[in-house]
C-alpha cells in the first residue's frame, strides 16, 4: 500500500479517496440455493442479494434440496425472467447428493424414526401443510409452474464449474451465500483446492446447535425438542457439508435454524409489498410463501447487513458423517475441544434482531430492481 | 443404419467395408492413474496403451494414491517427454480423497490396526522394500525425481473437468481404465451424472475379494490372509469408489487383486525388454520396478485383449462407507442378494492367463511408439 500513495498522490487522489471508492464498488456474490417454488424462502433471500443497490450477484447457482435440482433451476429461472433480470447466470448441479440417496434415507428412517422433512425425497406432503407444495414427483420431472415455464435455460456447465470460474475470475473479491445443500459448493473445493482461499467470505445457512420454540410455540421448531443437532441443509448432504467445513475459508459465518425459530414471514408483510408495484413486489405478492420463518432470508440479511447480529459464538464445527443415528447431525466444539482433523471454524449465529431484518428485508423488497 | 447404405453404395462402400473400418479405427481410451515414481506399475500399464498400434490414448488423469497427485503428475509428464509423446494431454486432480485424509487414516490404525500400505500416507517404507523410494513428505513436495523434471506441464483443467470435457467430444467411444482411487472419476460422474451413460466401457483395477497366496508365497498376498477385502484403490478414498459403483456403465470389467498374486515382473523381463532399444525400452531397463506382480499391467492388459481372461463372474459390487473396522471393504453379493440401493453390476475377473499376459506386456514394450 504505500507504494501506492505517491501513484495516486499523482492521480490527485488520496488514500482516503481510494478506500472509500473500494468501499463503495459492488459487493460480489454468488448464490447457492434450492428453490422448490416460485418466491420461497430460498428465492426471496435471492431477490434480497438482487435489490441490494450496493450488491452485484455473479451467479446463482442450484443444488437439489427442499426440491430436486431441475425444478429448482426452472423456478429460478422463471423469477429471473419475472423481475428483468435474466443477464443474472444460473448454473444447475446434480440431481443428487455426493453419496445420499432416497432409498438410502428410508433404509435409515426406518432404522432410526422419521425424518420430520425430506424436501424433495418427501413421500407424501402433510394435510395441515403451511404452503401447498405439487405431489412429490421423481427427480427429472418438472411440475407445472404457477408462475409459468421460462425460456431462459441455465449455463451448460456445471454449478461447480461455474462457482471456480467465477471465483478465479474475480479472486478474493467474492462471497458466496449457501442457502442450502452443500453438494455443489463441495464439488468446488475438490475440482479447486484452492477456491477457498480466493473467496472473500462464506455464509452457510445450515446446522442445528439447540434451537429453543419461540414463546407460542411454532410448527417448524417443534422438531427441534427431539434432534437438536439435525438440521435438513446438512441433513440431505453430510459428506458434502462435512467436506465444506473442512476447507480454510477466508471468512465463514454459519447461520443455524437457531435464531430463525423466533422469526416468521406474514401475509401482511407481503401484502405491504405488494403496494410498491414493482415486478418484484408483484412477484411477491403472487407467489410469496408467507408462513415460514426467515431462514435463508436471515443469512442473506446477515451477509447484507451484520449489523444485525445480536449474539454469536466463534466455534469449531462439523457434520456427522457415520451412518448411525447421528448421520447429518451437526458436531460442534469449544475452541480447543474439536479433534483437530481439519475441521473449521466459524462464527456461529444464535440471535438476530428480527424486527430490523424484517424491516430490512421489506425496505429491500419494496425497493426498485437495480438495472442489470 | 438402414438409411445409410443407399449413401454408402453411392460412395462406393459396402456396410462391411465400413464395419470393418469402425472396427480397426482405434480404440479411445483416458487412462486414470496414480504413478508414484517413473515406470511404476502404474505408468507401465498407462505405458500398454501409448504402445498399442490400434489404441488412441486420448489424455491421462491423475490422483493421489500410490503417491501425491503432484509428484505423480510430474513422473506421469517427464514420462512422456521421454518416449516423445507430449502430445498426450495430462490433468490433475485434488491433493485429497473426497473426505478421507491421512489423519483420519491414522485414527483408524489406532483403533483397528495398521494398514500394510498407505501409499502417498505411508510415515516411512519397511527397510525390506523390493523398490526404493523417496522418503515420505508433504503433497506440495515433488522430490528430485530420478528420470529428470519435466518441462511438460499439465492441462489447466481439473481431471474431473478433462474427463467430462473429453468423453463428451467422443460420446459412447471413451473407455476409461481407472487404475488408482476413484477420486476424479467420482467428481466427474458428479459433475456431469450422463457422463456414465456417454462412456463406452469402464474397467477398474481395485478391490479384493479373497486372494490366495501363490505358491511359495508372496510378500504382496500375504495380507490379504487377515483381511481379504481390503485393498489399497478403494480404501484410499472409499466414499468415491462407492460413488463410481453406483452408477449404470454400460459396461463394468472390474480387476481386482485376486487375480495378481500370481504374477510377478522379474528383472529378465525387464532386461529382454531393454534390448530393444528403443526410447520407452530404455525408459524400462532404467528406471523399470522389478519385483512387483503385474497389478495395473493386468487391467490394462485385459482391456487391450479380453481374450486374456480365464475366469470371471458377474457380481453387484459396492465399498463400504461405514468408518468402523470395514471402512473401504470391497462388498459384493451373488446377483439377486445385493440391497438394490443403486450399487452396480460388474463383471469381476478372478483368473488370467499369467504367462500370455506377460507375454503381452514384454512385447508391447519391445514395440516402436506410435506416432502421435
Amino acid at each position: 500500500m504505500p507504494r501506492l500513495i505517491p501513484l495516486l498522490a499523482s492521480l490527485g487522489l488520496s488514500l482516503l479517496t481510494a478506500n472509500a471508492a473500494a468501499a463503495e464498488s459492488p459487493r460480489q456474490v454468488i448464490i447457492d440455493q434450492d428453490a422448490f417454488g416460485p418466491a420461497t424462502s430460498n428465492l426471496q433471500a435471492v431477490l434480497m442479494a438482487i435489490q441490494a443497490p450496493d450488491v452485484k450477484v455473479l451467479g446463482i447457482t442450484v443444488e437439489s434440496g427442499d426440491g430436486w435440482c431441475r425444478e429448482n433451476t426452472q423456478h429460478t429461472l422463471r423469477m429471473l425472467e419475472l423481475i428483468g433480470r435474466t443477464d443474472i447466470p444460473v448454473a444447475a448441479g446434480p440431481d443428487l447428493p455426493l453419496l445420499n440417496t432416497p432409498q438410502a434415507t428410508k433404509l435409515w428412517e426406518a432404522r432410526y424414526g422419521k425424518l420430520a422433512y425430506k424436501g424433495a425425497w418427501t413421500e407424501a406432503w402433510p394435510k395441515n401443510s403451511v404452503v401447498p407444495r405439487s405431489p412429490p414427483h421423481a427427480a427429472d420431472v418438472v411440475p407445472p409452474m404457477a408462475e409459468g415455464a421460462p425460456k431462459l435455460k441455465a449455463r451448460p456447465e456445471a454449478a461447480a464449474d461455474f462457482l471456480v470460474q467465477t471465483v478465479r475470475a474475480h479472486p478474493h473479491q467474492v462471497s458466496i451465500v449457501a442457502l442450502g445443500p452443500l453438494t455443489n459448493l463441495a464439488l468446488a473445493v475438490k475440482l479447486d483446492p484452492e477456491l477457498p482461499s480466493l473467496v472473500k467470505e462464506l455464509v452457510i445457512m445450515g446446522g442445528s446447535f439447540s434451537p429453543q420454540p419461540p414463546p407460542g410455540g411454532s410448527p417448524f421448531a417443534s422438531e427441534y425438542a427431539n434432534t437438536p443437532r439435525l438440521e435438513f441443509n446438512f441433513r440431505f448432504d453430510p459428506e458434502a457439508a462435512s467436506i465444506v467445513l473442512h476447507q480454510h475459508w477466508p471468512q465463514l459465518t454459519l447461520v443455524p435454524v437457531d435464531p430463525t425459530t423466533t422469526t416468521y414471514l406474514g401475509q401482511s408483510t407481503l401484502d405491504t409489498i405488494g403496494k410498491a408495484g414493482t415486478p418484484v413486489a408483484r412477484y411477491l405478492q403472487r407467489y410469496g410463501q408467507a408462513g415460514y420463518p426467515l431462514w435463508d432470508e436471515m443469512a442473506m440479511g446477515l451477509w447484507l447487513d451484520p449489523a444485525l447480529i445480536r449474539q454469536q459464538r466463534t466455534l469449531s464445527v462439523d457434520v456427522d458423517t457415520d451412518h448411525g443415528a447421528g448421520y447429518g447431525n451437526t458436531l460442534s466444539w469449544n475452541p480447543g475441544l474439536n479433534p483437530g482433523l481439519g475441521e473449521t471454524s466459524a462464527k456461529v449465529v444464535f440471535k438476530v434482531d428480527d424486527a430490523a431484518l424484517l424491516q430490512q428485508f421489506t425496505q429491500l423488497m419494496q425497493a426498485p430492481t437495480p438495472r442489470r
